[in-house]
């Protein structure tokens, strides 16, 4: 309830239109009012690499970096060694490579070209420039790459595979590079090619709402084009996520991003009806169907989807995108108990049934953490005993084609929740501006918490009710070590998707030996999965026995070796090989 | 409108009670009241296979058939022989196989027991007993097998399998024998394990709503079950279609089943979360995750998932059930051409938004073969005039939590068909009852269809402006011909999936290669796929390059080795061994 309101029993919530969620100025707010991931800071950038907006990075990092500092930001602790199967590359590779690229902005290097004749007109870079690409938005992960490759078609993509794989040259796919387990850059010296050159929207069927769009097209531009541009508006791209801005389409489907629509939309592996792929040796996987249905032969592309790079190249997709929800509302609980959480999300998907389109839930020390560091100013949004008893919030939204019918099915689920006594207090959005600002509380949880000390982030997956038993385990496990600053969970409950955080004074091996591989043995045993929507990639690849059968992992290897038997695509991760190879 | 009222402009249909679809006792019609399956006739069964009721088989058909007449059954044109590499089955064998499942009901063979002592204790068959496993429903595809296995629990299936991989036996796993394209019956003498006695339902978690049941659970059952029976009653199964009194659950995922509540859950893709699977070796593949994430690798489930047996028998399931709808309406409209369709379906999904879960259509001549051949009596659905136009019929259906938001709705989408003249007449489900018999109509079509003559049936998949003109063009290319009695065409609109009927005075080859493989290539022309939802089985094996690449093809066989190295699961069938092999 609003201060200044009785605290009788009432069957409706407070709906002032001014509840408190106050924020401070946010200037990378957009109309949907979500948060804008905004660019990194401190990366010097030049020239060369201005046709790629650094506008719409993902969310705001920690560290900053510098060339100085890039040796020390690499994931201490990973264990692979360079493998010397791979070529080396030199200035005469980068002079071939040129021949298959000729656009001038094709080819960052800093390998010194031998004649400066043909310097003039070559795009080259510093080591500075190719940060952008060596590293990740986290600063933990660094790769040494000395070529990154932005080809323009998929013709290119091709070219350039085709010449990879004849030369035994290592490749490292990029999309927008915003994932968190240090997929999307080189371990080491590999070749990096980038997708951001390919954005073409192929077409768009308003009747069918299927899209095609190429693998560089990033996310929001494409889920602008088709609520604001397409020739019918009005459509929704059925995925979204906090790094919007900058990830792109193709990584989206790569990587088979989760996010805050999965629970109304479906997982990607539903709505992706069609890809287009560079094998690994070069041809082209021409799989860009706009079928809902076809039963022909194994479904290859569920192979592409969430292969993390490891089988081909994804250059397009063609995706099934339904129309947008004309209605939206957004209401915050907060709740005493984890208990209640659980009783709370039960009851709302009872009442709300084919409207609920997210549920969100975070910890106490998470949302102190985004008051202490989101830049949220003013009142708190509950009355002060709430806020006070409350250790949990969920957040729940409803999409719907009809404004009035949706209001009445919330303010249903609002009596029955209050009438139980399962919510301590409850805020009902009273427009599109106080929507984005609950929101933006769920969604400055990683940053915030980030900034409340060095955080070790881990995406699990775990049956719902388990889901902050985990977390109270970690808790209880790292009590007492003076490193260990707090825990602290969140995520989309809706999907069973738990993100915890260890936050602590420092970022070391020995921290991180405190909690891994004890958080996956945890997860193993609640029968969850050690990566529920960021991948395996560099981090959890020699973790993946505890997600997955030997069976499962022997078949895996058995599949990467038919589609890559030389091994050079996106090496050091994911499904790595047998110990002997 | 109904007879009687006037024809003056009108914003509402005709909601009276008696709209006039009048359907003659329907014995088989449930609590839902969508036709059941009915038992297949003229076929003799012994008391041996009694605990394997044969009310809920699929569809009725239009041959019976004794032991006689099964040799004349087989698809005329198939053309692979068998292959000398695997094992026939002699009697020394079954005594093997009866060591493994000692259960007296697991084991039906025709092999003459050596042993007369022996004999006495051991479940022999007659060829008609074996008609049931070796026959598909149609009479369309037959085997000459002389063992079925019915294993009662994944150790059973795993044993029986491990031991045919060491003897180079040749498996076909068979569920409920449900299916349209010859998948589930043998080709020549190939072992049949069936899962007919793995029937349980292993969990059900009300909260998430994930359940975990047995391959050779009945669909009709499970989903009774989750309608009433389970702790917490009001789930549904996210998989409906005809067959769903005999199909089985394991089936349905072998074969990725589409059927009628795609459109509103999606594929089985999206839904099912987990598998266990016995490998072609016998070892088990422990995949039953109950999670809706989880991104550790290749998504195996999903190569299993519409692999027909292929690479390995799924012997349980775990899936995702949404809540069941407490509203349902059903629709009917009566159009003038195949374009009103297209507009009317646009406005449907425009206006019906999260609630529509079916957008079903079917052509004159569909409707007029379930008037001559469907068992309904009684006057029109709709009046005269409409009644003699109409060339298309469209059935809508909604299903939401809220009975008056969702009539609400659906008045509105009335108002703005008809003030468009979108529509010719209309006729709104007063209840359960009526809803049933407006679905029914629908449901009716195979089956008269196959009354009207002999049927040569195609599911296909298309773009969905693109689904008639497949029909049309196939009648222009008919036209003239003596032997052909119409083509007609039905389906689920709202996935762009059509079932093409060419209607026959007999079955034969010549009739056969009339339409294949111009209906095929007329597919490939529109990107379309030769199999939306029946898979490829015996039928459309040969055919699977009318829609996919040389390369997914030579992948697919690739992905086929890694698994059954032998080729011993379901061979001649699904994706075809290199010729030369």
């Amino acid at each position: 309830m609003c201060q200044g309101e009785s605290a009788q029993s009432t069957t409706s919530l407070c709906q002032c239109s001014s509840f408190g969620v106050r924020l401070s100025e946010t200037p990378g707010a957009g109309p949907s009012g979500r948060r804008h991931p905004t660019s990194r800071t401190g990366l010097s950038r030049r020239p060369v690499a201005a046709d790629r907006s650094i506008i719409g990075r993902a969310p705001q990092i920690l560290h900053r970096y510098t060339t100085a500092s890039l040796h020390s930001a690499r994931h201490p602790s990973y264990p692979y060694q360079r493998n010397g199967k791979y070529t080396i590359l030199t200035t005469s590779h980068v002079k071939e490579l040129r021949s298959l690229l000729p656009h001038p902005t094709s080819i960052l290097t800093t390998l010194d070209l031998e004649d400066p004749a043909t310097a003039t007109s070559t795009a080259t870079a510093t080591e500075d420039d190719l940060a952008f690409y060596n590293i990740d938005w986290m600063g933990k992960y660094k790769g040494r790459s000395q070529v990154v490759v932005r080809p323009r078609s998929t013709e290119e993509v091709a070219k350039v595979v085709r010449w990879c794989h004849g030369n035994d040259v290592a490749i490292v796919p990029q999309g927008g590079n915003t994932g968190l387990v240090g997929g999307s850059t080189p371990i080491h010296d590999e070749l990096i090619l980038s997708l951001s050159h390919l954005t073409a929207i192929r077409s768009f069927d308003s009747l069918s709402g299927v899209l095609t769009v190429e693998a560089g097209a990033i996310l929001e531009t494409v889920d602008s084009f088709l609520s604001n541009q397409a020739p019918e508006p009005g459509f929704i791209f059925p995925l979204d996520l906090g790094a919007k801005g900058s990830c792109q389409v193709g990584g989206n489907a790569a990587t088979n991003a989760g996010g805050l629509r999965l629970l109304r939309y479906g997982s990607l592996r539903g709505s992706v009806l069609g890809l287009e792929v560079v094998l690994p040796d070069g041809r082209v996987w021409e799989g860009l169907s706009g079928l809902r249905k076809d039963n022909t032969g194994y479904d290859m592309k569920q192979l592409f989807i969430g292969s993390e790079g490891s089988i081909g190249i994804i250059t397009a997709i063609s995706i099934l995108c339904p129309r947008r929800s004309s209605s939206t509302n957004v209401a915050l609980f907060a709740l005493p108990t984890y208990d209640a959480c659980l009783e709370v999300f039960s009851q709302t998907k009872k009442h709300l049934g084919e409207i609920l389109s997210a549920f969100e839930m975070f910890d106490k020390a998470s949302y102190d953490a985004v008051k202490a560091h989101g830049g949220i100013k003013g009142r708190n949004v509950f009355e002060e005993q709430a806020q006070k008893e409350a250790r949990f919030f969920c957040l729940v939204e409803t999409s719907g084609s009809n404004a009035e019918h949706d209001a009445e099915k919330l303010s249903n689920l609002f009596e029955s929740l209050l009438s139980a006594s399962l919510i301590l207090d409850g805020a009902l959005a009273q427009d599109a501006s106080q929507s984005a600002e609950i929101w933006k509380i769920r969604e400055l949880c990683p940053e915030s918490l980030s900034k409340s000390g060095k955080a070790y982030k881990y995406d699990l997956s775990v049956p719902v009710e388990k889901m902050y038993t985990l977390v109270e385990r970690m808790r209880d496990h790292l009590r007492g070590n003076e490193r260990i600053k707090g825990v602290a969970g969140f995520g989309h409950m809706g999907d069973g998707n738990l993100h915890l955080n260890v936050l602590a004074t420092e970022f070391s091996d020995d921290i991180q030996r405190s909690i891994e591989p004890l958080i996956y043995q945890l997860v193993s045993e609640y029968d969850g999965s050690i990566s529920a929507e960021h991948g395996l990639g560099a981090m959890k690849a020699p973790y993946i026995s505890f997600s997955q059968s030997t069976n499962s992992i022997e078949l895996m290897r058995r599949i990467k070796e038919i589609f890559d038997p030389k091994g050079i695509m996106n090496p050091y991760k994911f499904v790595l090989p047998r110990r002997d190879e």
